[in-house]
């Protein structure tokens, strides 16, 4: 029985008795790893660092090098980010409805953990610490599986979480860590079917695609964002520049940046100049169509991957068409049912928009940037999930939960 | 580009405008559609003949054969259940949830239909017309994938569904049958995400298996039932064995009906005798462990399959336990997460049972049978999935619809 199996089975076991601990049990808990990592974040910064020199030594990314690093000030947002969460409502255990037949039966419909949660992520710390603790929050067992080249920060964490969780009422068995770097391992974890009820990819494409491919326990797929911002004949300038800007620069690199803006010739005649002028101040590249070279010449011309792609950098591709219809069906072929914008000032267009693109979110008159856990109020986020089953959008707490109906009887037959 | 891909690449088109169409327009076209089959009844029962005639040609079994025949009487059963499909609230369309954010942002939580679903079944015409006005009374676009055996009544029904619904508003295209019965093209319906958004298998553990080995779309899983009834130490022996003999033989070739009976060991030394006569006057046969043995002699020997078999069949196997945690354990080790039930006069061990028995509907003092979306009032049901995410136990229409958030702003950049 390899690392997987044996951490999986593990983990099956604690979920039980995970499942009837108290709010007040989980929050203590909680309480007390945040306590635990700002006690010894001196540890934490230690192991980190031979991570991060291991990671200098093979000359990776300065962008991952940035995930991988964990700072003092990191930690306390961590310990933070903690100590919010024990404030939040605890879905697990919640009566969602409840009814009662006409042959007398009770039924209630209760939110419940959804049991072992398998995690696959990148070089990031943070999310070992995220993921433990809002499994945990739910009454949820995790099985963490990060990337070897965090290693040594994650097994840092895990041992203060393990420290607190033995001094607390839950089982330190509710959080593992797979040590283990082989990547064949995974396979386990894909095949843990009746053991791990759900698997969460956290990072690129690549590696939500190999887990999506490859797994038979059902994944909770969190994707890209290519979204686009619609400006309607009549939308009012002022503000559909300003909602560009913002959805296009103002974290440019996240999955709820714009990446195409679509506009409708009328406007685009009047328009279109303030518009790239207004990108332009903030050194965005705009890569545009034959019409919007036409009413603004000079514009770089896009290829056909400009629509396609999640630039998640300081270019915007700008598409110029006759009607909603053609900006609806641009959306439909190239958009990945993240986040998509229209402005306008036509409440029946805002209408089609909002009926025919098929998103996770459809915003009017508001900036793309807003899709996220914490601006929808969820107070936690588990990522953003671009798919239609269990969970579309940003997730909050109640994404870690599933149902049980509980029926109470007084001797009913069928 | 093979049938499942141009057929899937029409249904995706076509989700769009589906999800634009009005409750009114759709109960129109389902009624439209019960006319035609009830006009028509004796075209489907002519292609079904031929389709019962080739599989007695190929001495399939008896059980195949009952599942594939149509008798007017079943369609016109078929026909009442459109029309009473009228009658039930549409999911789609419904706001969920509203909150107003601080920054003055509407968010709007709405259900919506999941787009195209592909249904793969086994020989049974009835899942054809069931399948396709469920997914058109939620709004969804479907793929038909059902079993070359019944190829003629399936085409005889959807020729008659095009027939309706090109009478409506609603598009022709909305219902689509996958006709050729190369095995191969089911590799393009697991591939096919992006155009299909979920996959339904609707049949025996095996198809499903495969289903769920092989997709890369997302499944709604509905699985077999390894049901238990656990008899406390104190529980009303009366009670107790109505509910295991109604379990059991009401219907047993369901998925609902108990497999095993756990008894505590004070109950079965006073009254295992009168519970075996019970079961053996509905002609049951018993399996029992060693303890049943010692206190009732002449009980057949349980083998270790036999508490794992989904008998199916007028057959229980009956385990003795010294404790209410060690029959937890069994079902922990034993259950497939469907429906399980406890017949005790303690709330303290009815609480722990509903706590820490995993599954999706758990009774107290009720028979298991009641595990259906009819018994539940939800007035129709597309099967009871026993997996975790999305949907749990008996599926109501809401199982077709995912949401999607929508965002009123007047402007609002982050």
């Amino acid at each position: 029985m390899n690392e997987v199996v044996s951490k999986a089975e593990i983990a099956r076991r604690h979920s039980l008795t995970l499942a009837g601990v108290t709010t007040t049990e989980k929050n203590e808990a909680l309480l007390l790893i945040a306590a635990k990592l700002e006690e010894y974040s001196g540890v934490i910064l230690d192991a980190n660092r031979k991570d991060v020199t291991a990671a200098q030594n093979k000359s990776v990314s300065k962008a991952l090098i940035d995930r991988l690093t964990l700072t003092e000030d990191r930690i306390t947002g961590m310990v933070d980010s903690i100590r919010l969460l024990t404030d939040l409502e605890d879905p697990s255990g919640k009566t969602l409805s409840e009814s009662r037949r006409p042959n007398g039966l009770l039924i209630k419909k209760t939110a419940v953990p959804i049991g072992v949660i398998g995690m696959i992520y990148e070089a990031r710390p943070n999310v070992t610490i995220d993921a433990a603790t809002l499994a945990l929050k739910t009454g949820n067992a995790i099985l963490l599986r990060g990337s070897s080249s965090t290693i040594h920060s994650n097994k840092a964490i895990l041992s203060l979480i393990h420290d607190a969780l033995s001094e607390s009422s839950l089982p330190p068995e509710a959080v593992q860590l797979i040590e283990d770097p082989d990547r064949e391992l995974l396979k386990s974890l894909y095949n843990a079917k009746g053991l791990v009820d759900v698997l969460i990819p956290r990072g690129g494409k690549e590696l939500i695609d190999t887990v999506v491919e490859n797994s038979r326990v059902p994944v909770l797929e969190t994707g890209a964002g290519n979204c686009h911002v619609y400006i309607d004949a009549e939308a009012n300038p002022e503000m559909a520049i300003s909602i560009v800007v913002n959805s296009k620069t103002q974290r440019p690199s996240v999955c709820n940046a714009c990446e195409t803006v679509i506009i409708h010739e009328d406007w685009a005649q009047k328009h279109l100049g303030n518009l790239i002028e207004a990108l332009q101040e903030k050194h965005v590249v705009i890569r545009g169509d034959e019409q919007a070279a036409a009413i603004q010449p000079g514009i770089q011309a896009a290829s056909q991957t400009d629509w396609e792609e999640e630039f998640l950098d300081l270019i915007v591709a700008v598409k110029i068409v006759p009607s909603l219809d053609d900006a609806i069906k641009h959306i439909e072929l190239f958009g990945t049912k993240h986040s998509e914008a229209i402005v306008s000032e036509s409440s029946g267009n805002v209408e089609k928009f909002f009926t025919l693109v098929d998103a996770s979110v459809v915003y009017h008159n508001a900036s793309t940037r807003f899709t996220d856990g914490f601006e929808f109020g969820f107070g936690a986020e588990i990522g953003i999930s671009t798919q239609k089953l269990h969970a579309r959008g940003p997730m909050g707490l109640e994404a870690l939960t599933t149902v049980k109906y509980q029926v109470y009887g007084t001797g009913q037959i069928k």
